[in-house]
């Protein structure tokens, strides 16, 4: 709980963009519209993380059945009190009701035996101790970058570079895998594979998991979520049309079909029929035989808002329509990177408890980050995208569409939206990491952050795939 | 415990289609095809209900920051005894590696209070003494159904007739807040809203409700979905063009975008600009208020399995495609009744704990339970959907055309799928609850079938909507 890193989450906001973000401990959710949501979810926190620092307190003791039970009040009463159609309804969903009614979640009780970052051997090498050394601080302004240069302005933590032996051995592990196990690809694609650094990618992102083999959970989702997108949606093969079809039949290799025996064999099967559907059952195999019920729920989650954020995206690419730049951001909290980071404790070997997962602080904190880091992915695949047949919409073309500006100030307007978020997420992550110490949920607030940390790094270097625009 | 509903639930199945569905509570999902699946998960539900039952062993310590943890096996040593690519994969997703990989879920721990039903004044007459008075039975075959008369050969529970008084309190309630706090709809289709009949409809489903209170709750969900599903996707100006955008957009009303002061007060305005959004605003901040944040979470992730089955329906609509069987039972377990069923514990003032919700067998109950009570609206909509323009989509036409028989054939082959559907539902709900008897656990399967209950008996009654078809 002492380490830069920590010490970075805690810290607060740094950089540009701030304003309105202060760190506020007693309210985690400080920019709240309504008045009455941050005083009412305090005290929830506060309690959670008194029950879990009491690791010798008994269990809550589970009342015989027909023992007298406490009435619950009606929700309504307080309601009255505040009505919707008057209220502002708080973007954080903290509940405005007093505590009998919405009670503090029960006793986080980790399920997994280690909630605290392993003392594995090496793990130092492989960039926990980095964490944070680098300062925070946004690449300086002016000046033209060069190839594999952050972008100009943009708020990001530079990382050590990832420990060459694990991302040799993760790649080839994850090679063959791809190969021998699901046939992901033709021979003529081998050069993008590779070129796509999956190995170099995870071992950035996750340098706290234990092993090689809790780095594949990570490396199999990541290819698979790509070839998802590139065979359904994208580049190769992807189309709008149809796609609500595939999908769907897609997400039933996470999400398994319940079925009567006659239907269910051409179910079984249809697993099998292409590179996308192989890889995502296989993937998502792994991943359930490592996690518990939860975090395979929680992926699960994760996973449909991908898919309807490639819905939306795709409704508006069928009818040439150019949203606003808000529809557009809500698009892209779907159509984002949330469910690789939030894996982050699974890969590492531990598990946030659900109740901890599901606090609004947490919720919004994840959402912060996601957006911030899929924010950074429409900035350096900008060059990339230009070369896509049509508009392919991003933050920067948006921007530039919707408020009248050029491509250049989309862009640079995009950046400033990107440290905003990122400001926001940290500063937001600080305060429930101070209001709720709970050492699972600490890990994993950094788990996250370093994810971010990682993706900027391997889309940074990734000169194989991404170049940056002439803006500076 | 030992209420008629529970020992209907215990006693498995009694009807047709039940070969290969055999009660067997060392393993609660007997017929998964994985011979190692079964004794893998065995030992992990009895812990837990071990762990459950013993309220007062003290909580699970958290080892101290720094103290020393026990290394995590690495899954891909079980994984390689069993390759993926030559293993079938269970459907039912049980856990295949030892224990120490995948342990079971911490204790529960209510974090409402009454994991029994509440002994509130009146509660015997809101249903729950009627719960399995009836027996359970299929309706006769052969003759002519009556108007208002069940599914002749549909395997289903009869229930009492609805509390008349609490009928009419929650239609009057329901009614105010459609028309005062959402503006749901103009004065033309108050017919098609009284005709609905939520009010009834609630009370059937809900017999364990606290109070009307918590009954809206449900109500207000009940209407918002169909308040989007009319005008999004259906009759009142639906269509499948741009519905990606329009659904995730208002998803955003359940699942709240977090973004910049510059761009979230657009965001906040768009969820009053329609019907849908502020009826899916509105009833969402209630439910809010009165659950944990675990029961919002799995609501939500339920609402996005709904809105990707209507995208994947959409996607069929649009190119006039008409899927094979195995497709539409899999897009209909997306879209689909479960998010009714799944807030039974909300509606009911106690809670599901997230851990034991997200149990693989669990999430196999619901799935069928919902596969079953779908199938029911198939059945008893289809000759609504028959004056819908082009061809409707529903279990008995597509069986008709896949499998090349007539009509009635593919309704009476429908009404066995679903009979199927139901008597597996029966038969592992009740091995779960012998795995598990914890209260919450066992209330909420309770909850469970007596929502598909109350289902059923809405259909079969509600003759403004729906009319039989002349197959007998």
């Amino acid at each position: 709980m002492s380490s830069p890193a920590i010490e970075r989450i805690l810290r607060g906001p740094t950089g540009l963009g701030t304003a309105g973000l202060q760190l506020r401990p007693q309210a985690p959710a400080a920019e709240a519209p309504a008045a009455e949501a941050p005083a009412a979810e305090a005290p929830a926190v506060e309690a959670l993380a008194a029950e879990a620092t009491a690791v010798e307190a008994p269990a809550v003791a589970v009342p015989a059945a027909g023992a007298p039970v406490p009435e619950v009040p009606a929700p309504e009463v307080s309601a009255a009190e505040a009505p919707v159609s008057e209220a502002v309804v708080p973007d954080v969903q903290l509940p405005s009701v007093p505590a009998p009614t919405v009670p503090a979640p029960s006793v986080p009780v980790p399920s997994l035996p280690s909630p605290t970052v392993p003392a594995l051997p090496g793990a130092a090498a492989f960039g926990m101790a980095a964490l944070g050394v680098a300062p925070a601080a946004a690449a300086p302004d002016g000046g033209k970058p060069r190839t594999g240069d952050p972008i100009p302005g943009l708020y990001h933590h530079p990382i050590a570079e990832p420990d060459p032996a694990r991302v040799e051995a993760l790649s080839l592990k994850i090679k063959a895998w791809a190969i021998d196990e699901i046939e992901l690809y033709p021979p003529e694609w081998e050069k993008d594979f590779d070129g796509f650094s999956t190995g170099r990618y995870m071992v950035a992102c996750h340098p706290d998991a234990p092993s090689i083999d809790h780095l594949m959970l990570a490396a199999r989702l990541m290819v698979a979520e790509n070839a998802v997108d590139d065979c359904y949606c994208e580049d190769l093969g992807g189309s709008p049309v149809g796609l609500g079809s595939r999908l769907l039949l897609a997400h039933t290799a996470l999400d398994p079909l319940h079925t009567t025996p006659e239907y269910h064999p051409a179910w079984e099967a249809s697993l099998s029929e292409d590179a996308p559907r192989r890889s995502y059952r296989s993937a998502m195999d792994y991943f359930v035989r490592a996690s518990t019920p939860s975090q395979a729920d929680r992926f699960r989650h994760d996973m449909a808002r991908l898919h309807m954020g490639y819905l939306a995206e795709a409704a508006w690419a069928e009818t040439d329509h150019v949203p606003e730049v808000w529809e557009y951001l809500a698009m892209r909290q779907f159509n984002n990177f949330r469910p690789c980071p939030t894996i982050t404790d699974t890969v590492g070997g531990y598990e946030l408890p659900a109740e901890l997962h599901a606090l609004p602080a947490m919720q919004r904190v994840i959402a912060l980050a996601g957006n911030a880091t899929t924010i950074v992915n429409d900035l350096y695949s900008y060059t990339k995208e230009l070369s896509s047949p049509g508009l392919h919409l991003n933050l920067p073309v948006v921007i530039s569409e919707c408020e009248g500006v050029s491509r250049k100030e989309g862009y640079l307007k995009a950046v400033g939206v990107h440290n905003e978020l990122m400001h926001a997420f940290e500063a937001e992550s600080a305060a429930l990491a101070v209001a709720c110490p709970v050492p699972t949920l600490v890990r994993f607030l950094r788990g996250v952050a370093v994810w971010l940390d990682g993706n900027h790094y391997w889309h940074q270097t990734n000169t194989h795939r991404y170049t940056l625009p002439d803006f500076w």
